[in-house]
């Protein structure tokens, strides 16, 4: 089945594109084409403040309007915020609109009992708990665990990267009842592997389990015309209204 | 990608089986191979009671074993109670396994904001609550709706099944603030399609929706190893003393 | 003491400026000094989708900053789904920031039992119940009641504005045990007085709740140094940063 | 009063039997009879798995069943993850059917504020933390411990059982702010009382908990006719089908 | 076994003494020594108000204090706000202190899926909410029925009370998928039985209910020394204190 | 605006009258007249136990009923345990009835993410943890930290009382994650300023939180009729029947 996916990397910076296409290309349904888009010109490179989140919004919907009228099937929100997910799936009419956070945690919760999520600093911990309780995953939250390294250094020296998520997820496993563990950015990508078979539980990363669910979504929806319900909190803006107030412009 | 599914009807019945399997391949991706069994000699025909449930148990079990020895990838427990979730996924040392409340409810999570459940029976709901509160989406839950239709008895009459779940349907959209429909039993297939068109929210077919989530974990297995957590509560028993205890004879 | 509060018409129109000046006038302390502006050139005119949250995000920053910069001590976001609050509480260093959703909400719970929400369509429900939930109290919430009516329109009839709010609210009162009717809409403003009266109930509103709030955060401000924690959720981003991607420009 | 109520070991070994017997019989009403069975043939010896909870059940049903044949008031399920209890009072009917963890639960939520449970494996933990929450307790929860003890080790070295024990609920009592103990096994047996007297806090043995919870609700069944409903959850299925499906056999 | 117990009507009328007396009476135990009083001289006759309980606050304390030194096991407190619970826990230092709220729900709680409350007046409600909650039986809690009746009206007419009680536990049972009913007045004595046999599901008196519960508690005080613990939430005054204070004169 | 209210500490001792009394001059309103009264004779000095509350309530809702009718606008109950919240708001008709513990709890919640509450021994947790659940914000509570320092001892030595604050606030911070502070005693006042500037967070002094919550209720009283619901919860008992029972005497 031919699936047609968006993963925008919602930043201003193209340094995270072709290791996602890679990564991603790596993962995909024989049938799956996937581009991976960031933004241009200047603008917030991380998302670490919800500052950047709103700022980046206007340019993020735009995106995702051109991506449906593009032929897309889904678009993935390539931030474990899920910035912006609600006014995505009210924008398009058609596509699936997923989010890392979302797509982990209902994975991880399928996997085992209690997870425990990897997050780069503590200032993160309040917005993703909302999320974790707004998902319906927060008895099941056993804990966060903060490596406070900077986004943007995740991927600058692996060994002391691995290093403190192997100790968190340590922390987590044997003093917090956690089984599962979620790794909470989506620029933590390239250790699940090793990590995961080392600790001998899963490690999910978010940039491959938001992909994934993109194409089970999209198949679902060209199976059964299962996808986002517009009936209420997902209902469309009227398009007239969207293009008089430069929506996509 | 091959996927191997097993779908087992836990039931002493085999009306279902040849529906199942058809409906099953029709909605299959190429490489999967699906089967379809239930249960010899005299037995429960129906899972309504707890007592049924609890008396299917050793047989689930047992084929879940078998399966697992047969290079089955997954298996799904056909009835929405999910009976024995929790057990099977004990035994099972590779594969993954589904049930279709859960693997319905997480699909109605992401898909709009509220969802509601149409039951057979009143009988079923206290139980099912259980599950919905489990999964996590209590909040979710607008409400549940009871057709008052026995299992065997939805394919009897699909005009006067398809009026009730409709009207069902419909009291939970208009008066209960759900956009989102699940069928809250195996027994209910064949409908949603129509009543979805009608509708216009997603209606979750639950046979469909737990082998397609079987294909998708499949896959999450073969490819980066994300199977259910075994340190904890799915943790498998000795196969020494299963063996000693006669566990799969 | 003295109190200057901005209120943001988070709006692409003016028209409800006057009316909210004179309003916020009429109920202000004597030491206060308010502002009311809105957002000037072509955008969403009401916020009742998320998109048109987003698309009004950078624009509700930047005022946000330059408020802070010309001796604000308070701005209010005037929408009850009380958009970006987070990313104002961030970028304000020494403001309050107060959502009208925030506001009455806390209002409502201290004067009350349990309250309804009158809010203008069924659309808004879902994200404001998240909020609800958010500020902790989906306890002492008894429902949200829809009158059906467009942001514009609340001021065009006011007598058929005025039937629906009182049907809606005397419907939670009698029927869901609520005893604080909450207005849960900033174009809701003229109607609270007369039916607060015939209903014989609090009924809250939340343009005023929010103004009031805001000299209250003020004066604790202002006396005590209480303000918005810059521990970990509302941390600032680093100016430089901000500076460099333009936030304020 | 009389009062005839059997305990049942749901376990295939009898070397609980003597024990068990004793103990109740130094426990009793005057009017009480009490008998203990356990299972016979070759099967599992403790159920610690999930497993072995779903293999015992359709003895356990059938047990029941001839227990009210055989004119029992009540019968407890001698196990804490009280396995199988909605299909046994599905199955009763007339009979009180009670479970160690419920019977326990209940009793430590009216003797103080926050209750811990000292369990034998941390394995145990996911699935009896679903049955706190399911009984209503989960917010009087301080904490479970695990002793890391095999069910059919905590009578070996009564010395270092003890020693386990102790440490687990002092830590509960000094760090997690815990005033009632709950042991969370019904092989915990001969240890509530030097313990108690020791940690000067109610410490709950569940196998007396649950068999004088037997008496309680026997009681008010024979003066009251206050039993288990039988409208919804816990009705009965119709005799001729469990006759039909052999449930009793 | 002997078991003295005081039921205490905290009210300044004796007209449920007699009542009361005989009722408890009819169903105690063999070994059971049961009084009741009430309260002398002018103050409320009735607890519907917060308000009276404030005001009979330090006789009821005074009261229990008395109970101990006079010897009683147990007193239950007759009032279904069960006012002043936790403060005679703290002066009990041996006693078994009831509420006829607490015995109540924590029986229907075991007895069925989910209860209805009919209480006296809408006014209750709120508090009484809290109780429920408190109890940890919120997610059991299907409704509350006002029946609109004033605490000394219920026995003024008992065919009239019966048929409101009738109605309200009909409407709970058919509309709000209730499957016990609990009476949530002391008030409401002498209807309990025929309701039961006609509604087939239990009804639960809660005077009948805490005396029970009274009885059980002492006998698990006097064979296990099982009792409220004093660790922390129910820890005694220093009794020098106490009686500086004049806590009991 | 002219407010008067009434700060009455509920204590049969003078000992915090004169502190308090310059403490709230220090921070009130131009317009604001307060007074401080505590009870006369012999009785409890602190409400650490709840026995302590129960004895005091006739005194509190006397001395609220009074200062109704000497035309205070709203009335202060100084004891973080808010007690006689309820009762207190039956029997005021106009007054707002104000509690440390519910004005902080709400301040805290809108000034940050998450709140640690610095009580007085552990005794008081249990009680206190019930009121936050009750006004909303169990799910924002870091955590309670008790400095082990009885409510008279907390002025003895202001260096070792502040050393110990000082540890548990910082303990909170750094390890449950909470970025404000609230004290939980108005015994602890003269303490917040100097943790605050050292800490760096919203340090909570519940006196004086609950007195300009007073002067800020009062203001939207007396501007829009915005005050207690008298509907349901806080409908106050005829006043007949109150002069009857001696309520005010």
């Amino acid at each position: 089945m031919e699936k047609k996916i968006l993963y925008i990397n919602p930043l201003h910076t193209d340094v995270f594109d072709i290791p996602y296409r890679d990564l991603l290309n790596s993962a995909k349904d024989p049938g799956t084409v996937v581009d991976v888009i960031s933004f241009k010109g200047v603008g917030p490179t991380h998302l670490q403040y919800n500052t950047y989140n709103a700022m980046i919004m206007p340019e993020l919907i735009n995106q995702v309007q051109k991506a449906e009228a593009s032929g897309y099937d889904a678009a993935v929100i390539g931030c474990f915020y899920d910035p912006g997910l609600r006014a995505c799936r009210e924008v398009a009419e058609r596509m699936a609109i997923i989010g890392p956070s979302e797509a982990s945690l209902h994975l991880a919760a399928t996997l085992g009992e209690n997870f425990s999520i990897i997050v780069s600093e503590r200032k993160c911990i309040p917005e993703m708990k909302e999320n974790v309780h707004k998902y319906g995953f927060i008895e099941k939250l056993a804990s966060f665990e903060s490596v406070e390294i900077k986004v943007h250094d995740f991927q600058k020296d692996h060994e002391e990267t691995k290093r403190r998520i192997r100790a968190a997820a340590l922390n987590a496993i044997q003093n917090k009842g956690s089984d599962v563990i979620v790794l909470g950015c989506t620029a933590e990508f390239g250790f699940y592997e090793e990590l995961q078979e080392e600790l001998r539980v899963p490690v999910i990363d978010p940039g491959l389990a938001s992909f994934k669910y993109a194409e089970y979504l999209v198949e679902l929806k060209k199976r059964f015309n299962w996808t986002h319900s517009k009936l209420i909190g997902y209902q469309s803006p009227a398009a007239e209204e969207m293009n008089k107030w430069g929506v996509f412009s």
